[in-house]
Formats: C-alpha cells, sequence, structure tokens
C-alpha cells in the first residue's frame, strides 16, 4: 500500500435515493479506519482519467453536510458511462489512471453503480494483480432495478419501491374517486427484471384491491391476455402495473419506441410507451376510459420519501467496502445476506460473478402471468420500512451539492 | 330551518391532497354548531339524487378515523361531473333533489369543488330562493388548479405545488449528474392557467438554476423561440417546465393529442404530450440528450408530502363554510383572503362572480414568455410551509377510504 494510504470513490450508472448514503458510508469508514484521506473522482472512472479529485473529508466535516448528503438524491460526485477497454487492448487508458492513482497516493478505489461498474472494478483490479500493483478495488452496489446478483437486493432498490407503492396506492385513491368503469395503467421502470413492477404490489390494501393486475418483463405479454384480464375484474375502477419492457411471445417490446433503435452506450435501447400502447388498446377495444402514468425518473430520485431502511443499508454497506478494502480484498462486491426475518449480514462476493449478469424475479416470486405472489411481499416489505428525516427548507426538500 | 338541521356534504370534480381536509373541517364545524347531524353525499350531487348518503358523525367519530381522513388523498366521498341543468329546464332534477333534502331534514349542503360545483350551488341556491325554500348552500373551493376567481388561493394548490416543487428539485439533482449537455422537459398540469407550472420555480435553488425555462399557457409559445432559448442557455444540464396548455400564437396547441377531439362532460379537451413534442424537438433540432417527464396525476393525489398550511387552511375553510351556512348565507363559495406577510381571512363571496370564471396568472408574475417573477414566489411561498404527519403503516401512507 502506498504511504499515503489515500481512499478513493466515485459513483457510476443511473442515479437512485441511496448512492449518496453509500458515499458518506466511505466516507466515515475512511476516516474511522485511518486512511489517510478520502477523495472523491467527479463523474465515475472519468474523474480519476481527468485527476478531478474532491477532497471529501473537508467537504463533508460537519453533522449538517454529513445529514444533507446522506438524504440528497442522485450522485453527489456526478456519474458517467464510461465503458472500460479489455485489459489487454486499452493499455493507455490503465496506465494513465493506474499513473493518477499513485501520484494521488491512493491505496484503495471503491465504485459505487450497477453491474456496468462491477465490470469496471473486476477489469481494474485484474489489471493490478496483473502488474503487481498493491492496490484494493471493491464495489459497492447501487441500482434501482435489483438486478445485481448474488446480493439479497440492491442498495436503492428499497427507497424507488417505496415511492411505487406510495404512488400507486395513492392513484388508487385517485382513481376510485368517479362512479365509472375505468383502467389506469402505471408504466413502471426495469428493461429486464420486474423487481420494481412488482413493488407496486406492496400498495395493496386488500385482497383483489389495486394494483388489479401486474405485467412483469419475466412473463411473455400478450394483448388479447391482457384485455380479457380487464374484461373479467368486476373492479370498477382498475390499476394496472406493468413494466416498460414488457415483450409479447417472440420478445418483441410491447412499446413503440422499441423501433427508434436508439440505444445507449452500452447498447441498452430507450424504451417508453408500454402503458401508452395499453391505454389505447384499453379505450378502442374495450371503450373504457383508461389512462396511462409513466413514473419515469422519479423513481429513482424522490429521496424525500426514501426507505430508512434502505438508506441506512446504503451508508453500512459503503462503509463496510473501505474495511474490506483497507484489509486487502480486492476484485469483489459487498453484498447483502438476509438473516432471519428482517436482518442483514454484509460480506463481498467475486465481481466476475456480478459483472454483466443480471438478477431476474425467480417464478418462485410470479403468479401466473399478472400478479406476484406472497412470497414477493415477504421479501419486499422489510426494504421499505422506516422514513428518513428529510430537511426541509422553506417548504422544500434541501440539498447538497456541488 | 328543518327542525333536524342536518348539514350534507359532497365532494366534486378532480381529486386533490386537501379535499378530504375540508371534508373533515364540514364534519367538525357540523358538530361543533350542534347541527342535527352530518350527512356526505356519495359521488357529489348524484349522491343526492340517489338519496345515497353516509353518516360522518359516526364514520368520523374516533381521532385516528380523523386524522386519515386528513392525509388521505382524493375523495373519500366520490366525485362527479354531473352538470345541473337549467333552473327552468329541470324541473325534475330539481324537485327530486328538494325532496331529498327535506326528507333528509338537510338544512344546509356544503359542496367541495371547482368551478363546475360553484355553478350547481348557485343554481341550487337561486331554484331554493325562488321557491321560498329555507336551505343554505355554500361551496368550499378546492383545486389544484388554483384558477378560481376572487379567492387568494384554492385549497389544494399549495399540496400540488408542493410535490411540484420537490419533484423538480429532486429531477434536477437526477439531470446533474451526467457530464454531458441534456435537456429534461418537464410537462405539468393545467390547461389554461399556469400555476402550477409556475410552482416549479420554488425549486429553484439559485439565480440561473433549474429550473431554467418556465412556459405558462398564459403567453404564447413558439417553438423556434424555444429551441433559441435552449441554445442561449451555457448550463450544461437544463432543466424546463412546462405547461400541458401551452399554445402558439394562432391558440393552437402545442401537443398533439388535441387533434383527437376527445374532450369530457364538461367539454374541456383531453391533453398530454406537450412535453413530448418539446423533448422530439430538441433532439431532432439541436441533437442534445432530450427526456420528457409528465408528473400526471400524482400531482393531485401525492398526499405523502402534502402541504401543511394547505391541508390546515383546507380544513379551517370547511369550517367556517358551515358557520356560514347554519347562519343563513348561502348561493356563496368560501374565500381566502391575504393579510400582512402571511395570514388569511376567511370570508364568502358570492358563487355567480366565481361559477365558470377562471383566474390566470397575472401579468405581474410572468417574466417575459419563459419565467417568472420574484413577485410570484412571494405569492405561492407560504403556501408550500410545512408537512403533515403521514401515518405510515407497513412502510407505505395508510389511508381512509370507503
Amino acid at each position: 500500500m502506498s504511504a499515503k494510504n489515500f481512499v478513493a470513490v466515485a459513483q457510476s450508472g443511473g442515479p437512485t435515493a441511496a448512492i449518496n448514503a453509500s458515499l458518506l458510508g466511505v466516507i466515515r469508514g475512511a476516516l474511522s479506519e485511518k486512511a489517510g484521506g478520502v477523495l472523491g473522482a467527479v463523474n465515475g472512472i472519468t474523474g480519476v482519467l481527468n485527476d478531478n479529485f474532491i477532497d471529501l473529508k473537508e467537504t463533508f466535516a460537519s453533522d449538517e453536510a454529513r445529514h444533507l448528503l446522506k438524504t440528497t438524491p442522485a450522485a453527489y460526485l456526478g456519474s458517467c458511462r464510461h465503458k472500460m477497454p479489455d485489459i489487454n487492448s486499452g493499455e493507455g487508458e490503465y496506465e494513465r489512471i493506474f499513473e493518477v492513482f499513485k501520484k494521488r497516493g491512493i491505496s484503495a478505489f471503491l465504485y459505487i453503480g450497477g453491474n456496468d461498474s462491477m465490470d469496471t472494478v473486476h477489469k481494474l483490479s485484474a489489471y493490478a494483480r496483473a502488474g503487481d500493483i498493491p492496490m484494493s478495488f471493491i464495489g459497492i452496489p447501487k441500482t434501482i432495478d435489483n438486478d445485481l446478483a448474488v446480493t439479497d437486493h440492491c442498495p436503492g432498490y428499497g427507497s424507488a419501491a417505496k415511492y411505487i407503492g406510495a404512488i400507486v396506492r395513492e392513484t388508487a385513491r385517485d382513481c376510485e374517486v368517479y362512479n365509472t368503469k375505468s383502467v389506469t395503467v402505471i408504466e413502471i421502470m426495469g428493461r429486464n427484471a420486474g423487481w420494481l413492477t412488482a413493488a407496486a404490489a406492496l400498495a395493496r390494501e386488500k385482497e383483489g384491491g389495486a394494483p388489479h393486475l401486474i405485467y412483469l418483463p419475466e412473463t411473455s405479454f400478450s394483448m388479447d391476455g391482457f384485455l380479457s384480464d380487464i374484461k373479467s375484474l368486476t373492479a370498477q375502477n382498475i390499476v394496472v402495473a406493468v413494466s416498460e419492457g414488457i415483450r409479447d411471445k417472440n420478445g418483441a417490446y410491447i412499446c413503440e419506441d422499441a423501433s427508434s433503435g436508439l440505444s445507449d452506450i452500452f447498447g441498452h435501447k430507450y424504451l417508453s410507451g408500454a402503458g401508452k400502447v395499453l391505454e389505447r388498446a384499453v379505450h378502442e377495444e374495450l371503450g373504457y376510459k383508461a389512462r396511462a402514468i409513466e413514473l419515469n425518473t422519479p423513481q429513482r430520485s424522490a429521496a424525500h420519501i426514501a426507505s430508512l431502511t434502505d438508506i441506512n443499508e446504503a451508508e453500512e454497506i459503503g462503509r463496510a467496502g473501505v474495511c474490506a478494502a483497507l484489509s486487502g480484498e480486492t476484485g469483489k462486491m459487498m453484498v447483502f445476506e438476509r438473516t432471519g426475518d428482517y436482518a442483514i449480514e454484509i460480506r463481498s462476493a467475486l465481481t466476475e460473478k456480478i459483472a454483466n449478469a443480471e438478477k431476474k424475479v425467480p417464478p418462485g416470486y410470479i403468479r401466473g402471468n399478472n400478479d406476484i405472489t406472497p412470497e414477493f411481499l415477504k421479501y419486499a416489505r422489510p426494504l421499505i420500512q422506516g422514513e428518513t428525516r428529510t430537511v426541509f427548507e422553506n417548504g422544500l426538500p434541501k440539498h447538497i451539492f456541488r
């Protein structure tokens, strides 16, 4: 390890309400483990490439700043969508990164992100090993999608699930006011994994209550089946939760925008509109009043109704990551293991098992092709418990930002 | 007055987070004024027509039920979109309504609603006067749109404004994470009046901060002007707040759905999509990453972040309505008058000044055609102060419903 023994941390991928709590955990962990200092790279790994760091010990010296960080959504340090080249073909980039690490006296790098970020952790760690560079690389999981392998759940998911549950329940109240048949389709994020869409079920207040139908991307979707599901319900005001990524039996997306061919740097297609397609079908085929509501990015940024369990766990796993890194572990992601009903233990797992893998909702949590099972509720309910102490100033949540 | 001296109450029009607080105010007012009882008509005036009432004294006897009512969004009694016929042409309907009032011993009817509901209050009161029927009809204002005449503001607006402010601020955090040019267009409710869209400005944390541009329906919108506004901004991640009802200089809606010709029973056109139209224009004409977020119905139902000021005022104005009715006032709507900085007084105003009128954002609150003035912030900020004590059960807001 470098004599300076600095810890560096960065954030990557899409925002969540919990990613800054993990950053706080890293800061607290580094300071309590007596690291020489804790530096934040701005905009993920590109901040390392550009030698663009913030002294986090200084910035978050006060309790007030730390509490604000814990309750501010998205990524304080900024994010990036930078895909690291292959170790063998990207010499220059790796050299530059390790040059900066050396210059700054950085002996541990913590990367808070999703599976693309775990791929980066995996590559950096392999590069260091191959070159006998005494550095640790540890991933801190983060994704509202809850689709990372090995870990019981991902920081960020519980808060997104709580927001979705609250909004679906409030939407149920909203729909119920009129005494005329209506169908409200709530479109929820989650391209391939239905964890977020399934979370809509947390809003259900009684057997047969809203949401009445839940369509995950894990099962194939048929428009005829959907319309027949709607017709078979006796409820006057039907609420449907649907994943943005539902596909037919041939794997074709139900949403219309998939044909646009737009995709991000990792090759993910930009999706939207499954809700609108269903809204139109209900209106045109059944003649019912129909409305689509796309929950959109507030699912990942609505920190004002974050889950305290999620935010506290996010901080804990950040802190645990520093301990693992400073005790010499590398090429690992920290994971939650569920014990009892309900507690968690934090351990580490090899990133190679996690990077580029995708954990979908298992069949045991899915009922038929339009609902979830009680087992899913048992899994998800502990994750949304408790409320954070949002700081309100002038009537609105106060945030801390660069 | 009838010997039984019962107070009846009903809710009408679109839901808000505050309409049940006004219902609670009516219940409390009726009981403290020693009315014989307080009955809730189910689904607005149609509940009277169908003689469908709930005994509210009994249902809301406990403090717990009352607190839940105050913090549950939408309309506990259900709503309707029933337009009363003209007094001279709708004999049968009026006879039926007054027969029910007489049978039930109802001497005062409170109608919580928007301007369509005030039209009903106006007509019922005129019919009673013409027939020398000793009954009082009082309107309690309610609309997230804040577009009712005479009153300083409407119950429901403050809570919607607080939700919009919180989400816009959280969206700003979300947008800022990437170091690439982006434009996020947030589409906000308010067909003709821009009060809700203007509320996005409450989220602004510093001069020149998000939201960077605000387009109200009160000013005419030009796509060229919009694209040029975007180009002139130096901010990397631009946030735009736009009303669903923006129109060009000829009065044509910018959203595409207006051409569908769909309209509700009162002839209002169903709108959606202005945000999407702007998103596409930014992407296609300027080549920037663009995303539209339609805030949709959570604007009116997100009770989990309601404004305490709004909810308390909503209860007070409900209570004041009962006092006015039992002291013999009729054909009036209760209104807020702002005194000092900041207090309100409640008085009554003739419904004929209010029904079918629409209060738009005045020129003094609008800056150019893409922002609001500090005077608007001075007007709106007091309305979003304070947070209600939401009851959480199993991690989600608990509601009371029929």
